[in-house]
């Protein structure tokens, strides 16, 4: 799928390996079949969504069970690996900022663990065959996915 | 720190183990103090909030400089790892549901990868040290940190 990103003026990587340690060890459930590549990605879910075009997210079927209950119309979160991203970036400088600010303080995909996160809208749902059709999403074709959550505006955001 | 939960009556485990297959590694980036455990953890972050009380993120020393440019009342995504859960259960019938559901149209700490999510607002910082203070959360004392992305209520709530 490519190559990472190079390394912009400014930035700044970990003198170690963050993976000298292992912590947790993640499964990957399904991929997020989207029409998106390097070359023609949007930017953010909501160019995603300007676009029109819907994605599918394929989970794989072990795990099919664990949707029942999800139903067309319904908000899920779709956790996300960005197994592109570099886990090593502790500052960065986006194109649109004019200088670096740390990885914590950005939604950029490289970071320690690069786990996204996007609020979609279910509008297909074939349980049996583990098939969710989704409003947007902004991630390459063939993103793994880690986790789906039923979302809860209320608790997703802080209070004012 | 304490026993996982019992299996309840209509609950259903996967038939192998999820980890089987490894795909992917986390790194833990900190651990977050909170004044709950087992015995009097509020049961969602509305209830602990409902408490006042708050509670201190702790990043570990490596990766402060992630945290240039958040600021004191700065909302934030924290993610961070259950690692009491059970990743095997599949479907789980909740106290206040009168049903099993799948765990991916739950909430629940038990699921395959057992990341949560909280929306809280910073009310401290200290970027040296590592500590941001934040107004509420309602997860065990000691739980590890996998990330921290500055939210996004535009992007972090499905579209109507």
């Amino acid at each position: 799928m490519g190559e990472k990103t190079e390394i912009r003026h400014g930035e700044k990587q970990l003198d170690f390996d963050p993976l000298e340690r292992v912590d947790a060890e993640i499964r990957f459930i399904g991929r997020i079949r989207t029409p998106w590549s390097r070359g023609n990605c949007p930017k953010n879910v909501t160019r995603a969504r300007e676009t029109g075009q819907g994605a599918i997210v394929e989970l794989d079927l072990p795990f099919v069970e664990g949707l029942t209950g999800l139903e067309v119309g319904q908000g899920i979160l779709l956790f996300y690996w960005m197994d592109q991203a570099h886990r090593d970036l502790i500052t960065q400088r986006p194109r649109h900022h004019d200088s670096a600010r740390g990885t914590f303080a950005l939604r950029s995909p490289n970071r320690v663990n690069p786990i996204s996160l996007a609020a979609v809208r279910i509008t297909s749902l074939d349980q049996a065959a583990g098939r969710i059709g989704i409003d947007a999403i902004d991630c390459f074709d063939g993103t793994p996915l880690v986790d789906i959550k039923p979302s809860a505006p209320a608790v997703d955001v802080p209070p004012k």
